[in-house]
């Protein structure tokens, strides 16, 4: 019984570490140097080798690194009975709801305008607050976290999902009522799955839709946003500012005309970070688990993808 | 029975429509055009001109423009029995909040390194958040209001306050625990009243207690601040960084030193601006109590200044 990490352009360690300390019993493989494959029950993961999962006979289970799993499902090469868990974490959730709230109050209160303004020593007290609607796109652990902390703080917000939801505690929009859910909001945050419904999501066709001078925050995955369309609607006007954390081709390349926009700030996918110490447990849980034939922490639906 | 305001520089307008929709029969007389001294009851004031209040023989209270007093206080000619009142609006809370939140988020997740990392194009994930446990100086309505909402988002506060308290829900420290409280902290909200207590608090020998590193936000008053001293502690390496909203000169000066410092973000006293229509009902409200001889709202301390 063996546990293979396969985290290929990611430090191993710290996973190792944690890992150890919770179960020193438990025998860690780490890729490239797996010897037994034939030992490995569970895949630790995070943008393994495709088809690489078909070299365990034995495996029984593959669990994410993160909270995304898109990583995983565009591997077809899994075996379709394999379950496949994530990580939810509230340190992820935490440290993902900062980071929403920091953008949408950074718009509110118009930060990068006061920081223009100090470069040019201009003392202007006019209209020192921009009304906001927050709208939510993607509803799960973390979007449902960053409507509750920013309704607790007195903003109006609306959330969007995938699947129809009762007794859902904010105002909730489906896909089919995009239209009527971005009618309401001027702030987009971007907590959506990465699925095939929902790649290339935030292209012209959508951004035309938003309410003039709509500001995007973009924390879910680069794939969502089609980054040539988002600079257009920034000179459009559609839209007038963005906050992104994570882009098509990451680390971004440096002839990325994003680095260059001023109105769009950028930081390098560090939204959310997961902390190997915080999410350890949950995976030598789902590793008892799974031997034990129990019912899995944070399943994967693979149709929905999420 | 007239109400008078008084607040040279400042526009009286929007005062005048606010209060004039609400109660369309109350008599407003505007500094320096009153012509009816004898006539006014209440002053409504910011920043009134020292000894004036002495013109109206039938005065019988005076109401701030906004939340603070020390403009008033200062003027050592305002009759001893006359009640003094201030505005207290959930709106000016609100936004003096989310200014408090903007700010511990930015110094939290590092805003401005990120943009200094755009700027030359560079992908740093590097420790991602500094861990930041908050002290607000000042509990009072602001001061409460920021505690209460940075503890629902999870971070470690701290309350400061010159009187004892019981069942204060947050830990909470008096003025001669200062040491004891800075020593919790490592981000300083200043949102004391400005009473010759509190003036140039915090100076070079507050800044020396602090964690090294520790970073300021200023949204009370100016004169709390000794802003000669900021930057020493700043270049000594005592504070890493401060959000200022006010200062000692408003507007500040363009020979300044803060407008230069990048470990300064600035905002024109712009962080919480009382709005006219939603501080009126209060204003009447007063005329009206003061005038049945009931017990006011939000009635000042001139003892403690606030």
């Amino acid at each position: 019984m063996s546990l293979a990490i396969i985290c290929p352009g990611k430090d191993p360690q710290p996973w190792i570490q944690a890992i150890s300390k919770l179960d020193p019993e438990l025998n860690i493989q780490v890729y490239p140097s797996i010897e037994r494959p034939e030992d490995v029950e569970v895949a630790l993961v995070w943008q393994h080798p495709e088809g690489i999962l078909s070299d365990f006979p034995n495996l029984k289970l593959v669990s994410s690194m993160g909270a995304g799993v898109d990583h995983i499902l565009r591997d077809s090469g899994i075996p379709e009975h394999l379950p496949i868990v994530r990580i939810v974490d509230e340190k992820l959730t935490w440290s993902m709801t900062n980071y929403v709230v920091m953008g949408v109050l950074n718009f509110h209160r118009q930060i990068t305008r006061y920081q223009a303004d100090q470069k040019r020593k201009v003392w202007d007290m006019s209209n020192p607050e921009i009304e906001v609607k927050v709208g939510v796109m993607g509803v799960g652990a973390l979007g449902y976290d960053v409507l509750e902390k920013l309704d607790f703080m007195g903003f109006p917000v609306f959330g969007l999902g995938f699947s129809e939801k009762k007794d859902f505690p904010f105002p909730y929009y489906t896909k089919d009522q995009m239209e009527l859910f971005l009618d309401q909001v001027n702030v987009i945050v971007c907590l959506l799955p990465l699925t095939p419904d929902t790649e290339d999501i935030l292209d012209l066709e959508f951004f035309k839709k938003c309410k003039k001078g709509t500001y995007l925050i973009n924390v879910a995955r680069g794939k969502h946003l089609v980054e040539e369309d988002l600079l257009e609607a920034l000179n459009r006007g559609y839209l007038s500012g963005a906050m992104l954390d994570v882009y098509r081709t990451e680390p971004l390349p440096e002839s990325h005309p994003f680095w260059n926009e001023e109105r769009i700030t950028m930081t390098p996918h560090i939204a959310s970070v997961t902390n190997p110490s915080a999410a350890a447990p949950q995976v030598i849980e789902n590793f008892k688990l799974i031997k034990s034939n129990s019912p899995l922490k944070n399943p994967v639906n693979r149709i929905k993808g999420y």
